[in-house]
């Protein structure tokens, strides 16, 4: 019998999938989870996630067995995560779904209800129209009331979390002036590119140095264009690497059509967010750091508007492999599973 | 008798005054510079700059000695550099010009043409009207001309001088769509921030950090706006300090009002900077990083172009200390010495 | 009626401090704790920890309290933290023993049973004798049969608690050879040198840098000589401060009598901490690294030996904000209130 | 005709190399330097050394060619660089030779005068015996007299540069006490390492950490034993990696058999390097740090001595790339062609 709260994941072994299990192994509602990776030369060695990272010592035990749809099915598991490449999620969720399982899917797969989006930016096939279409966005500050039925949700990319997060309120107001351009200038830790070693990605080439990189072809574009209802034409989001291990800033700007105060736009977000756990909204005034959300599963927005009140600048900070990632797949799956969406994340 | 190609520096001790010392000891053109300081309760132990800053052993003799504006004078002396306070400098320009000194002056006291501009955003009193009228705002790249005669010198914020490079000649172009707005979002290293010790530039508080500051509210504001000609409604300009030491990035954004292409974009620049020695433009498709500038006086220009030829992101980066500070201050001193004006530079 | 499970934290505004609040807010097993400052002018507007650090807004509630021993004792508290100066804590450890509050001491001043030690090192007042020689040593590993009654612990510095963790084996072994010399070559990062800005914390100062420094004068020497034994002309103890937040990795160098096998290193590692939850032995031949033990109260211990097998090098890392401060406090009142060690820490 | 003033310079596509061009494009008395890489399926896009690093343009030309014997003996070239791996070493040095160059080798092919060392540690054939032999150890600090001549020069390892220079003279001096160990605990930073990218270092993996590595099996230990003269099992050479890109930090630790006062051990120092214009010692008292000598070709020297006289600590350091490769590799072409040692290094 499939237990929900009995979870499996695959793929552990990048930058997100190790802070998944480091969460899923803390929390408290849930079984033991059980790690499953493909076959391959070195798998036979492992059979425990402290084989892979043996700084996870002490932290409790984290079976790892190799990845069989079968397997996974048959162990009683009932939610599976998949932090694996695209590739590979394209070709699990369908037998998963069809094993009778739920999947929190971490890759980019299955993040737009238009398939061909997914093989425009991805340069990959289109996965099954149906499922691309029953698929939810697996941001719980906006789509909560989706979740709880859910058989298969697409966690957000790192990026679009943040900017989508820190627009939509802005969005929704109407005070935007639509004849003003909207820029989202982004800023990420270096996690964020993935673990595979390349030349870019050397310490050398990121210590003391910052790069503007995917320029009008980042593969997290449609995304923040189709959840904050922004065309494409009316805003520029812009990607940079920092020297630092983890976290995102975005800097968001807006002009507004009229007037507005500070007071106004803090209260524009507070009413937004009542009420979700994982939102910390900074006063008018304050600004939040990268520091402040790292190692968190918040998302901080703070902002700063000109004494005239129609330029706005917006700071959506959170850390890329907690609320961008891992966390929020831990937060998407409570709120599948009927837990309090904080649970475990704090 | 005074002889211009002798130069005497005031307040070497802070980031930029020290990058000055190392470029002006290794000048091929000009006598070995004499070093001021301030009479204090440590100067009397100071003879040379090595007594301050050990890593200099080795580099020559670097005299120091108490300033006072006699003192320079008499010792034939006849370009003064002024790494001080802008208080300091308020006070000391119209005494070293009344001594027929010509003066290169780092703070930020003389850059407005009207006084005050920067009473106003200084909190400081404004200086003589007259001589900030006759000071040449110190960026060779457009105020050539003005330089050779010239007997006092502003040398310009390290942001503006990559915003204004960035964007004068997308300005004069007139291609930018007047209608939307434009963006400048700049990243900062620490060196910017100044020597002194403060909560907020501790170690551990800049260290994995990344933080926006200054929003709306930032000193250098009215010199982008004076020198790129964009009124200041139309433009948002920001300031993030990184975690690294030297080096700013800029990433400027503006909306075409019809298509171009990068080809054109391109030829702009190379046109706009035609014999300029410190400026690199990228080819289009490449970028500039933070690494490329550091430790040189170059300003690399980049750019990204949307499919649609509208909209625009340019990347414009400098090292602080070097064209944003003391390698454009030295820059100024070729010109108005009649030196080739990348001498001592690279 | 005091209950030793409500908790008091007096100075929570250094890192230590901080992080001994996050540990503390999230402990299963305490009364969430209060917090005390002394009166100062900005002590007014602090009601809770969150206005001190904006960043802890979400992680429940922290009353903040102005300082006295007698808030403390009408609070029913029974166990108070002093993260406090080393000053501060000579005069109030005395005080709360006496209003019958039993005391973990994360400063300097109770730590050497001898208190001319501390007058010595620290030029400060001596403590008490009576209390110097009543203070248990804060190191569970070594000292847990002395936790349970103790009514005062001082909680041992960063440095010499990897330094005595990692060589306390070797000594009681008896294997070193007495003729050669003992290095311990401590590396950690800006946490361990304070939240106090000075120049030479500057972010400037500390990054793309290394720097020994306190040679022959740290005050962390006596701790290591008291409780390795190893006379002090026979060891040499250096301080490096390292371009990172946090963490301690200490090289520590014998030379054995008799040739050993790492098979008997290790051995000898494992039997002497078996049982205890926060030392991790790593396999001969791997070596633990900072990373693997930031943000965790472990304390790591690998080595390396010679193919003769006389010569080693021992690696041993912690969190100096971890098992180097807070975490080990917390570790300590456990250790005294009968709670299993290692609740709350990992 | 081969003038020895025209050099060559073969793979500048590391750090190293990369370091050594931008010395030679900016040396006063030799001709603008010609590169070679080898023929690949990139290569043909390279005509010059800008094409490889775009942030060389504005230096010079560089003009890169694809590399053999023949076009580097015909070309006119004297002096040959190789920045080149071990194996190609052992392969091009004796054909450069034969064709009546003269070569400073950075690999480590030719630093042993027993081939079998080089054979045992690098685990790759032994040079030719005789070139071994004739090999010049470049070290100019200790072989001065033997570089003016001399064919082939190998210039030395990083770490060994640091230790051998900070332990010479107090070996030479007599004053270690035999019985003692002798500790060399050196630190890195990361391009120490290499270039190629590797899963050790990807950022995010040296970023906020430090590791112990290649314990008692790094191949620079033979250069520090047989420059040194001290007896493999009287010393322990370890290394660290730094999360710097630059530098080298070496702690030694020696016991002295009979008590020295602190003005002995500068004095023996003095004297020692006294007018070799690359050392710089610092006073008794202060320490030289990482950031002194990055981007320098100084190797400074500073030291601490206990209150008894007895124990030694000693700091040396430099930068990896500067004075323990490429800069070092300039002062040893200057030295074989009678040019000043420091020429084109300040």
């Amino acid at each position: 019998m499939s237990d929900p709260q009995r979870v499996a994941v695959v793929g552990a072994t990048g930058y997100a999938g190790f802070e998944l299990a480091q969460l899923l192994l803390r929390h408290p509602k849930i079984q033991k989870p059980t790690f499953y990776m493909r076959e391959s030369s070195s798998s036979a060695h492992v059979k425990c996630l402290t084989d892979i990272f043996p700084r996870l010592r002490g932290w409790g035990e984290a079976p790892c067995r190799i990845f069989s749809v079968d397997a996974i099915a048959s162990s009683g598991a009932g939610t599976v995560f998949l932090a694996t490449p695209h590739e590979a999620s394209l070709e699990m969720v369908p037998q998963l779904l069809d094993a009778g399982l739920r999947v929190v899917d971490l890759s980019g797969a299955f993040r737009f209800h238009n398939p061909e989006t997914f093989a425009k930016w991805y340069k990959l096939p289109a996965p099954p129209k149906e499922l691309a279409e029953e698929a939810v966005y697996g941001l719980p500050e906006l789509y909560a009331d989706q979740l709880p039925g859910a058989r298969l949700v697409a966690n957000p990319g790192c990026y679009p979390t943040s900017v989508i997060l820190g627009l939509r309120p802005l969005v929704e107001s109407g005070w935007i002036d639509p004849d003003r351009g909207i820029v989202a200038d982004c800023k990420s830790g270096a996690t964020g590119a993935g673990k595979e070693p390349k030349r870019e990605l050397h310490f050398v080439e990121v210590d003391e140095n910052l790069r503007a990189y995917g320029l009008f072809s980042h593969r997290h574009t449609p995304e923040v264009t189709d959840h904050t209802g922004i065309p494409g034409e009316d805003i520029v989001f812009t990607t940079h690497l920092l020297p630092v291990a983890r976290g995102i800033l975005s800097t968001l700007y807006v002009w507004f059509a009229e007037p507005h105060t500070p007071a106004e736009v803090e209260a524009l977000y507070r009413k937004f967010y009542a009420d979700r756990p994982m939102m910390r909204i900074w006063p008018a005034g304050t600004l939040p750091e990268l520091q402040h959300v790292a190692h968190t599963n918040f998302c901080d927005i703070g902002f700063a508007l000109d004494p005239a009140g129609r330029r706005l600048a917006v700071v959506s900070c959170l850390d890329n492999l907690g609320k961008g990632a891992a966390g929020q797949a831990v937060q998407n799956m409570n709120a599948m599973l009927g837990i309090p969406e904080a649970t475990g994340l704090r």
